[in-house]
């Protein structure tokens, strides 16, 4: 069986991980969870190389929410590059669920945002683990997390 | 028989791998192809790895088109650092073909250059595989893929 | 018994290294501490990767105090990247405190600053060590470090 | 027999690998060389590792002519950080050469730069290949490649 | 008996190498000195790979002087990951010492801004080989390398 490995944060202001479990759970079954907690984005590197290599996840989300200071951004550049850096070296994907708190103008819009867009990757990861071939079929057409589709480019024409 | 990696996403507003893929199609023979598609540009790296690893490509082509945010030049750069460091690590080229959605003034145009650069990044592709004496010869050329070639310096003396 | 590394710096103007580890020490027993003294934050990877490798440590805490001038930033992001990096190829969490100069008014709201962030990062490495369910319970609630917690978006709902 | 790698790209402007090649050939004997052209500078690093584990290179030489654009300078950065990767990985030196298309006025200007600037890189690389000596004797002497040297801070008091 | 690897570079204005073998050799005894010369700073780490896998060194000093260009600070900023890089990746410590051409008014204050740092980054470096518990009983408390030391936040309380 399968294991996706589902990483979050203390310091993000929606329960991501929840939304991307529950998404992940109505996708389908044949999968089991393995998940940590960390304090930060950038602890999620580490913990998703935890997840591949101690709890044998074969594909892991990473969700984390950075702040709205310039700062904010350094930090989630730092983690993306660690993040990649980590599937790289085990070879097996990770999906990067960033939700920036300036994405959004108040707390409401925040949740509603965070949830739909830790669903959408969550849907992604599934997708990647057992229907690859479903992604194939919707390359190039502008596809978005989170927000309306872009579309492909054609379509417009 | 040599096999070539095509690695493109959903997030792409142009199918830029079936471009690259007829136009691989069209240089030759003496290939098979392996294709793996993700969510974005930041997956491209892993994909990458596992053409190489798992599937036996001996040269991918990572084909992306990051949008016109100032966060997707991060994403961008981010992916790129990742796919330099895993054609390192796996002694084997990896073609970037990215077409910054920027860099068109309407979705025609978009079409147009995604795959003028596709076709032109696998020809690319093709002869680093092939015929590497072919870009021997064209080295110091100014080359360009997707728009005009600048040309050489000394032409203009 | 698990060890706990602890690498701070000379440059730092406050002495983080000494606030995180009464803090751990009044957190709790059941751990060794092994420490490693650096000149600057950009030293602070290879310590941790010491503290690993030579000293047996389970994780490591490393703490340091980035300057006021523009460069400040420049090696803090670098430290990062090589903290996260280290992180990685060690396969064990490092938990990251650092302090920059600029954020404090003067030198008394520095060392109050500096005393509560390397506090809370302290309690936060001995969660992840100890208990890390206490971290998966509180994922998504908004904690901060150093300064009042954020708090969940759905709570100002 | 040692054996220098050299590693250019169809994008320059300018054919920088002869001139560094007949620039080593002018220097002195002892030595083979072994070559690589790709189409761009991001591709350079794989080239190198390929010069070193493929071919045998013990020094390579990487030249390229990032463009005027903004984005050119984020390539070089990218490619130059994937050289630096590349060479500590191989534990072997990668001399790296860029010319930028915006450092010269004109066609002309920049085919002289590019000349001078690939001749004294290549001599560089002669020399920490057969004279390190050479090199240490002039430590700290204020040397520059493809403009006139700025000499030692102390000539000048 | 320890080695100590010292890299410099031609491109440097300043002797860095000459004065912090002087310093090195004024601090004590039991070590032997091993150096390699490159020409610039984004030749350090290979250096200092070289220096620890083929010299035998067990700690490194890098010593370099970016420009004065926007673009020196970018080949800095490389030159810096680089070393960070190399270090973790041999376990054992380099000890950075960068000097901005434009840190000195002048060129008699940039000879002694060089001196001083060279000096004092080469204390840094035999303390950490030697006496590791002389930095202990300094850490948090403000050192600088070639400026007045900040000093503790506590003392002007």
């Amino acid at each position: 069986m399968k294991r996706i490995g589902v990483a979050d944060t203390t310091f993000a202001r929606v329960d991501l991980g929840r939304y991307a479990v529950r998404a992940l759970q109505a996708a389908g079954t044949g999968f089991r969870l393995v998940r940590r907690t960390v304090p930060g984005i950038k602890d999620l590197p580490v913990a998703c190389r935890q997840l591949f290599a101690e709890d044998g996840a074969d594909l892991c989300l990473a969700l984390g929410m950075p702040g709205k200071a310039e700062y904010d951004r350094t930090c989630a550049h730092e983690a993306s590059l660690g993040l990649i850096f980590t599937g790289v070296l085990e070879q097996r994907p990770i999906v990067e669920c960033f939700v920036f708190e300036g994405e959004a103008r108040d707390d409401a819009e925040l949740e509603a945002l965070g949830r739909r867009r830790a669903e959408e990757h969550a849907l992604n990861a599934y997708a990647l683990l057992f229907h690859p071939s479903s992604l194939a079929r919707r390359a190039g057409s502008g596809l978005r997390q989170g927000f309306p589709d872009a579309g492909p480019a054609r379509r417009s024409r």
